[in-house]
């Protein structure tokens, strides 16, 4: 395998020349211009690189086990946690006032990126942490906060989220776990649960469990579940958390890959939680949580496909097979054929738009925790909730799609675990469905983020795309991103109103055209910023943005004729027929 | 898990109502019908069901192992393979001068579907034992066949093709195993291989390897290339096969799917081998072999697809999850959503359009073999010869895909071994990688078969579809293939004397379209016979043909876009710029 190299040079890029980042950060008053971004996603993408890269492969072949009811990681990842931990990056973009850095989201995302590259069965554990402090700190209460958020925030302690149940994935109305108030304030939390990446590891530390639980007088539904904080080590009478709760790791999930990731059947008996955020307002805390997450896990997939494209790459220039063009030469690199750059071009043009399109979405975020102005931060909130199921499914799908080729360019090697190709394609395959299935997010785009402001925030967002389509006059890139951008429109228009079955039958086709013209954007935007340089990066930049434009975008056809074809064909065959 | 069913009636429908089977086997002098070939798919199928899809589950989790260079297979499958040779599946279309049933091609191929739905690791056994016994048919000595062919076809012996080096896969031009002749007919093959499926088992019998090596005197390049005959256990003075030939397993490899597949690394110590056929021509019979196995490994991506589905559907019906879509009951089973149906009918509208279109493409074959007029058998192998590669390519692709879907279909659960889907994947994931790359088989249709005959096999292919659809009147699905019948033609002008670069840049997505016309064509046809009747077999035809009309074939827009694009955009990026 060849050392991973981290995409520092186009960060760079992006945040100077493409996405405004120094002007950005100015308008939030934040103290943080692209220098200082660059140097700290240099020094992360080190550790990333020469720390986790390597624990990779053996990870997935080890696997995390069970050992007497303790979760054991793979060789060197206990203490690659600790150091990372050290080192303050599990703190990156958290709130200071809970210890953390305060750096701008966008280097969070960017540093998922890296660690998802680098090795996602390790990502996994900070990544979840986040999204339960996150949690904790918009819903707990003042004493939770102040006995835990701190220390999960540094990365001395993780968190898991705790809401699937073996009857109880998608609809979270079915869960059955339980949680019995004791009268002191605290819960006796009852139930098992499924699915629990995290749920149990040998770092040290204690384990912050976030629970979904109904209680006794809960309504049914997803309005009687309520969010219990659970954690492996209790305080005890001198405040030290050094007390076993009653809860307890009863398997982990044999798994298609994220083998080093301990992925556990938790079970709860009579646990002691705190009830966190309101009683019955569970799934409320709950989203807070997931839709960070959710951002995070499309990143996933982007980070594995580049992973994917170095190595393939790095395969296609040295292994020599055939002749070339011009029946001259032979044997050949096989880069030299037009089959294999066209699948590494695929990966490639949807890397470097993914890439803009989450730190788009991050600066999004940031404005819309950050900007003096309500509206301002009401109007980046809306884009980032449209964006979310966006980038959450079709960074996975393609992230997927991507591995797939990437191990093509492989061959028969490929498929041979040595070379770790079927590795990223088996640990890209989790993040199409943890989080919400991809299917889940396009529902929730055309069901729930389409409506919101009665169309004004998707209109205000194709706005955005139109002016620099615009901006951009005659580029092949600008017409072809334009096109598409028609057609998106016409769909949008025809699914207003749509009912369920309408929807639900184009929301996955729909949600990938979206995906398409926003990625399209993005190559119309940095075509734009690279025709001002004629560095090798501004000439690359202008090169995908042509073959993004004829070979990629094209597909978008065929998504607005499918989705125009409507329901009828998909709900005719009765239940017994399928 | 749900219970393997073969999909007899689905057999029976195309043989009788599609594909006109008795009157080609009438025209060709074949005494069978579609009752007896119903009988003998209902037989295999129940084998298939009854004795190899158990041991499809515990054979991946336990693997072939090499102890003490022997391979051993997972528990059962020896037996089964005995009792499989034993009952004569394994022998099922091969030739009677040797042994064979001489059944139809067509059963062959069904067979395979149901083998490869059931046990894809176990079918790779008999599978590539009928590849080597027409290869030594078709071109070693009638001593060479009297010793080895007719306890190969029977099944008493197994075969393995040893072609792949480490430096030497898609271009065996790089081949460096050596064949030294002994004086006395005999040669010594030295050299090391690997891929070798079925290269070692504990069946008992003899393992036929058939070996790609040159001679001292051998050309450079492909035209230095000869077949031998290696037989792991060599005939003794009183002509028993008792002697150990000097060759074994370096290794199994490793891989990510196909665990109870032994695939070895061979090292060949100067074992003895035969010449197949002539010196230097081991190529030509190389593809005896190959393109059989072409079709069966296609097949493999149809049965997976097939097993796939009906796990997916089986759980979609009892899966319960969310509101029905007027928001009255809930929890429904999962079925009843939109998006759950469309996978579901995006492997289905495959599965069934390509087992017709293996079911027509084998008796085209059986045609090619056996029709008395010379021309209407040169023309017939040449449309097996188009197809070839498009079967190939297309059904591991969409096999591939779905079993991605189905996986999908299960949530989290599809992740977890235990439920099977995500073997699956893994499984089918092979067959886009041998006996020819995807991209290779691509290559093959755009730069070797459609320039047959001048065009006119292509032409000749293309005027079959346009008259049934011509035939099928105004129905959907005729119309949307007549449409996407035009792209496909437009696009096979443009390619006429493209050169490698325009080939190799369009060549994978022509394939798809090409299929998906085909495709399309068998759906005019089935949808046109279910006409006839009222079964809920001939409504759900109809329904699934609209469908594929509908929501399927207008990929095809997406695919000519982007064939017309060209390969300028491709070629566009330096080398050093990847």
């Amino acid at each position: 395998m060849y050392s991973y190299v981290p995409p520092i040079d186009d960060y760079r890029f992006l945040l100077s020349e493409v996405l405004g980042f120094d002007q950005a950060m100015a308008e939030l008053n934040k103290d943080v211009d692209a220098d200082l971004a660059v140097t700290v996603l240099d020094e992360a993408g080190r550790m990333c690189a020469e720390r986790l890269a390597p624990l990779n492969r053996e990870g997935d072949e080890h696997g995390s086990q069970l050992i007497d009811g303790a979760v054991r990681t793979p060789p060197g990842f206990a203490q690659a946690y600790r150091d990372f931990a050290d080192a303050g990056w599990a703190a990156l973009s958290a709130d200071p006032d809970h210890g953390g850095q305060g750096l701008p989201f966008i280097l969070q995302l960017w540093l998922d990126e890296m660690l998802s590259a680098a090795n996602l069965s390790f990502g996994l554990f900070p990544g979840l942490t986040r999204g339960a402090c996150e949690a904790i700190a918009a819903h707990a209460s003042e004493a939770l906060k102040a006995a835990y958020l701190t220390r999960m925030v540094s990365g001395e302690w993780t968190g898991a989220m705790a809401l699937t149940e073996s009857s109880a994935g998608t609809d979270l109305a079915l869960l059955k776990t339980k949680a019995e108030p004791q009268g002191d304030g605290r819960y006796a939390v009852t139930g098992t649960k499924i699915f629990i990446s995290s749920g149990d590891h040998d770092f040290g530390g204690n384990i912050v469990h976030l629970v979904l639980a109904r209680l006794p007088d809960a309504p049914a539904g997803v309005k009687g579940i309520s969010l219990f904080l659970v954690p492996k080590f209790l305080p005890g009478a001198d405040g030290a958390f050094d007390q076993r709760n009653s809860m307890s790791v009863g398997a982990l999930e044999k798994k298609m890959g994220i083998h080093a990731q301990p992925t556990c059947v938790m079970n709860y008996d009579g646990a002691t939680g705190w009830l966190v955020g309101e009683a019955h307002r569970g799934l409320a805390a709950m989203f807070t949580m997931m839709n960070a997450e959710r951002l995070m896990v499309g990143i996933q997939g982007l980070g594995i496909a580049g992973a994917a494209y170095q190595q393939a790459a790095g395969y296609a220039k040295e292994r020599l097979q055939g002749r070339s063009a011009d029946n001259v030469r032979a044997p050949v690199a096989i880069i030299e054929h037009a089959d294999v750059r066209r699948m590494l071009l695929n990966i490639r043009s949807f890397v470097e738009a993914g890439r803009a399109l989450a730190g788009w979405t991050a600066l999004q975020h940031d404005r819309s925790q950050h900007h003096a102005d309500a509206g301002e931060r009401a109007r980046a909130d809306a884009l980032v909730a449209l964006l979310t199921p966006v980038v959450k499914a079709s960074f996975t799908d393609f992230g997927f799609e991507s591995a797939v080729q990437a191990q093509q360019v492989f061959g028969g090697h490929g498929y041979i675990r040595e070379w770790g190709m079927e590795q990223y394609v088996r640990d890209a395959r989790i993040a199409q469905i943890y989080e919400g299935t991809n299917g889940v997010q396009a529902a929730d785009l055309v069901g729930r983020k389409l409506p919101l402001a009665g169309g004004a925030v998707v209109e205000g967002y194709f706005a955005l795309i139109a002016a620099d389509v615009e901006a951009a006059g005659g580029s092949v890139i600008a017409r072809s991103t334009g096109t598409a951008l028609d057609a998106l429109r016409t769909a949008t228009a025809a699914l207003q109103g749509a009912d369920t079955d309408a929807a639900g039958a184009a929301a996955v086709d729909y949600l990938r055209l979206f995906a398409l013209v926003s990625m399209g954007w993005m190559w119309t935007r940095m075509a734009q910023a690279a025709a001002q340089g004629d560095s090798p990066l501004h000439q690359a930049k202008r090169k995908l943005a042509d073959y993004f434009a004829l070979r990629v975008l094209p597909q978008a056809q065929g998504l607005a004729a499918t989705i125009a074809a409507g329901e009828a064909s998909i709900m005719a065959l009765e239940i017994d027929g399928f």
